[in-house]
């Protein structure tokens, strides 16, 4: 017997950002694996399921990539449905292809349910557009490789022509990312808000500032998932 | 008295990639206005409601902006809870600004629900991460200015810098967009996956190519909105 592995997106954070059909899937799984960062409303939805945390909150112990793979190889030879829950969406920044190329390579199903990334759930707190006409036809959503801040580094390209920003897992090193994106000519006065937990009633916060602030920030270090939203449209 | 008006995301298509807050606010609407992309089942949702047609699919023929913004202020004045339903996510290419715009200058509350957006659809369906490790750390959605395929476009400087790009509402220009974005450098063999209604069991379809191949394609005209995926991870 082989079981079906459904790689879930849990959405950014309130529990009713969640899609129906992971409600759905959550309900009817044997077995769920997931994230620290998923809302435990969320989890206690899977009624009947064993529930197995498998990291990852940064700077903490959580199991290795290599770990999780095996986790769920061998639930799927034991179990039929089987829910691997990622905080957001899980093909953006989810490192999911690891565990859809460990799967694909032992034979077992797979299927990916989309779900509301954090850059969405962050503007929707701010009711502002990420694309407004006039001024954004580009959103990206990147996370700079950490310590590399050379001037000819991909990344800084991509965020100079870029007319909204979202960055992903860069609390630790903001400061540089702002020192980066002024060299690359960006103007000192380009809006940033920073969101920590965008949606969740409970612990959301939001701080607004300009890049020449963030360059020049104290220490934002902390555990808590920070995506750093910049751009003219958060004017 | 004044009534509350949401801007809902109605996700990518499939009416079970909704969310629960979406659902909720649907259920417990008096009046909504849809986009005529989204799903039928999605709109019956609101059961209590009249439903109130707004347009846009590309091509035929939607109310106006100005006519949109101006229905809806007019129904927070006779109304309690109004939903604004909109395809995908409301402030990814949903024109959001300006009814937000609109609502506030008049003295009406909004608050706006993130949706699924599709190109997450889209990469949920190929089983693909957007942002695989070691091949891509950005990925950025965008839709180019019609006519402007100028070398020093800012839309082509981005999408040369980023790893995966999702084009939204380019399919009349496609192969403009792919005959810009080889001028600008991108392998003829960057892989190119065009989706059409992506997540809908009823008419999702799926083009493989490649970025020399769409360049040359033939007429990819059609009322339903395509996205492009362009990039190394889809290889």
């Amino acid at each position: 017997m082989t079981g079906k592995v459904y790689l879930v997106g849990a959405g950014p954070g309130a529990p009713d950002l969640l899609t129906l059909r992971a409600v759905n899937l959550l309900k009817a799984a044997d077995i769920v694996f997931y994230d620290a960062l998923v809302h435990p409303d969320t989890v206690a939805l899977a009624d009947h399921a064993v529930k197995i945390p498998v990291g990852k909150r940064c700077g903490q112990h959580s199991a290795t990539q290599a770990t999780i793979n095996s986790e769920l190889i061998k639930a799927a030879q034991h179990h039929t449905h089987i829910v691997r829950l990622k905080g957001g969406d899980p093909l953006v920044f989810g490192r999911a292809q690891e565990e859809i190329d460990a799967l694909d390579e032992a034979g077992i199903e797979i299927e990916v349910v989309p779900g509301v990334t954090a850059a969405l759930a962050a503007a929707a707190e701010l009711g502002v557009s990420l694309t407004r006409r006039g001024l954004a036809r580009s959103l990206t959503l990147l996370t700079p490789k950490v310590g590399d801040y050379e001037q000819e580094s991909r990344w800084r390209q991509c965020a100079r022509y870029s007319d909204t920003l979202a960055i992903y897992m860069a609390r630790d090193e903001a400061r540089q990312v702002a020192k980066a994106l002024l060299e690359e000519g960006l103007s000192p006065d380009t809006p940033v808000v920073i969101t920590v937990n965008a949606s969740r009633i409970e612990d959301h916060e939001e701080l607004h500032m300009t890049l020449i602030q963030l360059s020049k920030a104290e220490d934002l270090r902390s555990t808590a998932p920070a995506l750093i939203l910049v751009g003219d449209v958060f004017r």
